[in-house]
């Protein structure tokens, strides 16, 4: 069978394939601000790139993306939605439980935004403790840290910097507003690494970039991308 | 502007878009068994492709699908996923409070799937009393009845049978196994009319199927959802 | 034993009752307007009337009635009582948990007012995947629609209008006011058959009543009243 | 007007006595074991029996009864049915809260079995808290403990006991099974009163019957109930 | 092993205990006004001291205290912490659900607040139904009683009272106000013995103090603990 | 005034130190294991000393400890009490929400134990939002990292290693087990650092050791500590 995301099968097709695999694909992404130049659907668009490419090299199927997540940082710029973080943890924890009613007994979460960590790291924990299953956790931005670092300054790297507006020109050039890329130094708290507190965008960007921006092409988002299929379908692999 | 997705804007643009406008569209369906022949992402993609098509005619923006809905019924079809009433009905409220927070005053809910009916009502009871918004719920097999019975026998328009194939045709046809189609007629429980009570697909249809699904084309497809579109169209604009 | 409903009983005679029947009878209400002539309780004392008058018929023992429901959409009429949906679904599977404990398979539930539907369906599922039981859901004017629409006209079978208003006249008539009897024709949105949201009474009718009321009668409501019984004795023998 | 049940009005009537009066009148009871004599019912019974007659006298409308409440501790006696504390809290507050929005101030709740003190004291908590109204909890046995020292000896006032039985007797005779009294001396644990704990009935009284029985009659019934009466008016004028 | 405090072991050394011991005691208070004189922790310090003591003498091992309750009715009082009863009794329920785990089948919970009573209650039945253990409650001014009533006038018993106030002398000398005691004789509501309702302590108390605290002494407080302590220490014997 | 610990006040000290401080300390622990040489209170023992110390140099008040934290992945260990997410959640927010009224606008936490994190920061968020102040939380292996690292080898600062097991040898030396001491080195996933995932402690780790503990010593405690608060007073003094 060719068809490699879980939605595209029939309920026979889907039967098969769990007979035959103990393993999928879930994105996860967010639908806030991403700077004046990327799309709100920047983090859920990225994980389902991700996902369907690496469902597709693996055979592992992928699901559909689940589009809202936790984004109450950056509320103050339009057409951010939020999820609280019990409802979202509850959501996908819905998603877990039916899958491992279906004998699926590892669930690889492609996490296109840090705030949804905490709640799948909950989900995580119940995951295993309530259903008997394992849900790991891939962020791009972290699992492929050293790929990463080899084509972006750390300046290019936060929220909606060069390397993740360089995967939107790769994936979603069409919704990138090349004329409105924008570099700004986010405000550091003095504090920054001595605790950890909840704070908004707009404390400490204007504008929503974190970092350097207008060093982003299309073709480092290709390098990118490829790199980051590279370093997930090894991660497949090994789990 | 000539964006007509919330999640392909820039947060400037979305902010442009609310300023204009006081609606948008949500679709939602479920990831669920369709019969042999259909996907189990059926619902979620007919709802999307819907949305996709009138926020292109009208300029009403439309946001990503939420995939997955309640699906307990069909809990017996692998690759089934369900989530609890409570859980979507809360999911969808965080959607729509963040939306009101944005000035949205309506929201028209795109529902693929009946299964969802029942927490989306309670949500657009709540985000009439908690949040002052409307939520307008669309079903393409009730909202259009009478332009489907012009097209559709009674019995090829149950679940998964011709009418939702044809369209499924037209919107996915690769996804479709036309060698798997099937009728089925469903089991009648003598009360049928007389009690309402919960029960199970299976206890139904064999297959998954109600009705007669041989009849479908990719043709009837493409004419159902011309029709559906249109009235859409017309509700949009009399909302 | 003659006794028929089950807080009648002791719980030596309850034992006994349970030894020989797996099914009980439970009405559930509401306390909102019906408009200037009827009495705020209509929907538990017809469910409660129904319940007692079958379980005497059939032997199948009645439970005392839930009286309060989901009423939010007449909230602007002073006396209504309204519970939130969530809170309802769980009092009601409380219950059911409770009887499922007692051998109990079968329960009826003889719902007097529409808006309790939507939960009273979700524990319709719980009490299936959770107890393993079965919850029936009455309606009169769903269950007995063809019994109803030989004696009333169709504008005579809203809330509050002749049928409901005859049930009251034979079964509360001292609580009637019948010198304030009213027919309305409720406002009807356009776009009634084609959305489902969220509207509340007051934006539909100005007195609470949904129709022709004028015509009430003590004789039509014992018509319908024993119309009823006999329908609903008819589905307690076939479950 | 001369109707004293809140269910018994019109909105019309209802809104009469709102703008008049700041209090109404809620019964509460269970439905569990009270011995082999006594129905299931006779918390409810008796709490409704109370606010009916206090309502006829002082004019201060009663409610319809909750008939099901906090029974886990009787859960070894057929058709005792339970609510979990927190499903009764819940319940209660939100027909708290719509009496709050009519303008209510203070809802004397007459409670027929002890079991509910705990989710109806935290309700009072938030029903102060949360909506800026009192609610004021009646239990015969404890608000009117010394006429009913006058009229009973000790072991004859616990559960389903003489006192109890004879209220029955007096209201609802024909559901009493006189032929079945029974006296039974609970067992005691010899660390009753220095430490609290949960405790199934049966572990202290293999009846259900907490001390005497055999001594009931209709005769102290009725002299007990207009004590409580005489009471009961007593303290809704001074509320 | 002379350690007789659970936090006070290695996992090693509580495994021996565990092996040995099917109890533990787990002290609870509050952190609420006392009146002028006594420290805002009163209640978890003495409830400590009780646990730590009796723990000593009888080698059944306490854990710490929790020193968060419910304590609303004092939130008018600068420092006053309350939480909500819902949280209180989920958060006690986790800690005995560990310890059922563990094999630990009593749990004596020393509570030194009466505001955390209807919440322990409702955390004790739901530890014997859902976790098979039993929870005891000891008060000490509902425990020991007769004790108590030997030593102190019943106006020395009240709310930051005389007893109170010396087992503060005694237990946390430098941290009472002896220049700050005060005789306050609360304000009784005339329907305090013949209705229960929630109360602001600041409607019946001005200081905070409920009755007498002026002849309270270390030495009082010295002859109560120790009082206190051989009563607790039978009890424990005794479970 | 020289009181610094919050319940060490009486409420008209709290009241004064309210009206000059915006600011308190709320230590937070767990009790779970930490191998076989340290006692399971370790986390709150140390997160109450360092606010204890803090407070007393600072003159910000410290409140009691929260003593049990979410502890699931050392459930294999016996004595540990674990708390779930949520309830330590709610738990947390309870006590913000008291201090909120009380006007304290920043909440110093002293998280001793990784765990909690999740919760804390969903806390930290919550009481922005919902509560209008500011928590921060603090944890001394991460907050004081550099001086961390001068101090003791990267695998001596594992969980259990030298650095906590040498402030617990200061803090509470009597309760150390020295004779217990024990090095272990942690097994490594392979996909350590790519994916994020619930892992149980017993499968890294066989004695619940995380890296070398035999260096442990009360200097090093004590210079660890000392370095620590002068740390913790810099960032009071700024925040």
């Amino acid at each position: 069978m060719s068809k490699y995301l879980l939605y595209s099968m029939t309920y026979e097709e889907a039967e098969e394939y769990l007979s035959k695999h103990d393993m999928v694909i879930l994105p996860i992404g967010s639908h806030e601000q991403h700077g004046p130049a990327n799309p709100l659907g920047t983090d859920f668009l990225i994980a389902d790139a991700l996902a369907k490419e690496a469902a597709k090299r693996t055979g592992v199927a992928a699901l559909p993306p689940i589009p809202f997540g936790v984004s109450f940082h950056h509320m103050h710029f339009p057409g951010t939605i939020t999820i609280a973080e019990r409802v979202l943890e509850e959501y996908v924890l819905e998603v877990l439980k039916s899958l491992a009613k279906w004998g699926v007994k590892k669930v690889l979460i492609i996490n296109g935004h840090g705030g949804n960590l905490y709640p799948l790291m909950i989900a995580s924990r119940r995951a295993r403790e309530e259903l008997g299953i394992k849900a790991y956790i891939y962020q791009w931005w972290t699992s492929s840290r050293e790929k990463l670092a080899e084509l972006f300054e750390p300046e290019e790297r936060g929220h909606a910097a060069a390397a993740e507006t360089s995967l939107n020109m790769y994936l979603n050039e069409q919704w990138v507003r090349k004329d409105r890329l924008k570099d700004e130094r986010p405000k550091k708290h003095e504090l920054e690494n001595k605790i950890i507190t909840f704070t908004y965008t707009k404390e400490k960007s204007r504008s929503g970039v974190f970092g350097k921006q207008l060093n982003a092409t299309p073709e480092k988002g290709k390098t990118l991308f490829d790199t980051l299929i590279e370093d997930l379908v090894k991660i497949i692999e090994k789990i």
